[in-house]
């Protein structure tokens, strides 16, 4: 199953979706074909339950330069609500990408800017490149951050420091987005591809009941309170003991074997 | 006050209250002797009030290996509302720990793996040794995390992270947990437990009221917002105005003594 | 417009209002003179749109050594409700300054302890020198904490290093402040108001209802879900694409100029 498009490339392999920005003359800036290209792979990979893992990256060096400004430029015809029902149409396709029940990773090498840094905070794990840069840049240009960003950033840096990388516009190098939780490891960039490849086809291993519930119960932490989370974990938790995933790892435990699913620890990262 | 079980011991000395988890075939593993003592503990330490700190520690080196697996494995008759009410029964005194106005102090050293590292969460702060293992191990095993981890680690380490740790049930050692948050300090094995004693000490000397009300209201942020907290924050303070301790501290200040309570930095933690 | 008080001073210049606690011999403590100023001030700041930034700050050395004990012990004759309302009419302007949409520094030397740190709180970035020193100190006196910290702290560095940080009353040095999120920047004494100064001003050369929805949908980040927050992005993205400010940064774009708002980064910050 893979799919074209003029700005974005979809392949699946080994349970594993691989969703390619693709305009290397813009840095893979994120333009209208990009746009109707993501509401269709979306859409396929929400009702396919054969992929269990999603990996979203850039082609050519950079992950995503944000929106396409001589694109905004050219749409001063668009009225205010028309901008809100064109927002509102990513909204569809972003909502479906963060209540996804499977594992999102993305690979950032160069630019992840404006709309492109909240396309990768759309991911679960963040892997970059010595040579990435994120910055929240919408105020550059007298915006607010969309995509998601006023949800996501806050959630992954906390609410002060989410507010004052969306004032300041200030770009992050790689190291302080690690610092801040945002990256989770550095790799160079001819290895970059293969960790991202390797943690995804692990997560195919892993009890997808168990991976949805917790992706989705984390998601949702904030209009929880302890009474419903301490709810939501009893039903989850005995809902799993009963999943085949959970059997087969306790007899692999009983038998003293490898569990199916395990964390591979990767010895090339680089150090930040 | 003492009370005994098979797998968990309980001693009051100078007004600490510590809980030890003790099993040492199975590395302190989370049992039903376990499960039954922390309820019969946690419901005295709830009405005694002359217990004004706790500390939660493992023998034999280790804090706790999370649920016995072997115990899973034989209960395969529990049908999924059995597990239900099994975790209920949990959370009762999960619950109590949660919303005690006394501070906890957990002293983890070697492994805090599964339900253990929950256990440890529900401190208010964690103290371990350079030794000391973090992992939330539930996915290893098909399962969701359980014993409050849904409410209690994004709370530390944030929903992103929570949602990856969770995810991946990599091993975190004494430095990344440091990092992240969830240790405090580190010390070496033959000192944890004076560290994690001379600081529940200190809080015995801190005024309860204020104590409580600082405890119960962080454990509630979330569902709470602007105007709720600075309602909260004028009838907190002005309750404590008229408490006792605070007379006694203020007049410590006019007569240029020391206070009753103050925060004794221990200069033998080691740098992480 | 400036406006004097007698341990508070208010000037504005170039778009940038600043307040200066100032009262040499109590290290700018937060006293019933400072209190009304605040209010008057930030009553004023609120309906002046021509303020486009404020910069929070103390004279001689120090930021703000918490609230007047000696005035606190002289008040014994004031009632719980008596203390209630007294906490009521600082939120009131606490509240202000919280929802206010405009950016906020603070720049804080030496002591910011008790509602002295309650008070940095409020801004959106705080600057600081290598000798400044962080402190929840209220515990110390037996109350808690005040001046909306139960709100602010957790934003800032998450609820359970708050929940410490209230409990403990230990100090924090400038570095483990800079680690935990508190301070953006480290600068010598003799650079700190510049750099306040030079951010602030670069903030009044950004568009104000970007920064407006920014501060104000941050701040109430919490309370609104996945969708009240997408819904806030549509709306808020569809107004400021019809902004004069974003229209002359495009324009600034497609001529291949600089745009009016960017960040300075300043290579005379002091390395954590």
């Amino acid at each position: 199953m893979n799919m074209n498009f003029d700005t974005l490339r979809f392949e699946v392999e080994n349970g594993v979706g691989t969703i390619t920005l693709d305009n290397e003359r813009k840095r893979n800036a994120f333009d209208m074909a990009m746009r109707e290209g993501l509401a269709k792979v979306v859409a396929h990979i929400k009702t396919d339950r054969s992929i269990r893992a999603v990996i979203l990256t850039g082609a050519h060096n950079h992950f995503c330069s944000g929106g396409d400004l001589s694109n905004i430029a050219a749409s001063s015809d668009l009225g205010t609500d028309g901008w809100r029902n064109r927002l509102q149409d990513v909204h569809h396709w972003i909502r479906d990408l963060l209540t996804l029940d499977r594992p999102i990773i993305a690979a950032c090498d160069g630019a992840s800017y404006g709309a492109g840094f909240s396309m990768a905070l759309l991911a679960d794990i963040i892997l970059a490149t010595p040579r990435a840069k994120f910055c929240m840049s919408f105020m550059k240009v007298g915006l607010v951050p969309d995509c998601g960003a006023f949800y996501t950033l806050p959630r992954v840096v906390g609410v002060q420091r989410a507010k004052e990388l969306l004032m300041s516009a200030r770009e992050l190098d790689v190291n302080e987005a690690k610092d801040l939780g945002i990256v989770l490891e550095i790799h160079e960039p001819d290895q970059l591809m293969a960790r991202a490849r390797a943690m995804a086809e692990s997560f195919t291993q892993a009890n997808p009941a168990a991976i949805g519930m917790v992706k989705r119960t984390m998601n949702s932490v904030g209009g929880l309170d302890l009474d419903n989370l301490l709810d939501m974990e009893a039903s989850a938790q005995a809902l799993a003991m009963f999943t085949p995933e959970h059997k087969v790892a306790i007899q692999a435990f009983l038998d003293k074997k490898a569990p199916p699913y395990s964390w591979k620890p990767n010895p090339q990262a680089v150090k930040a």
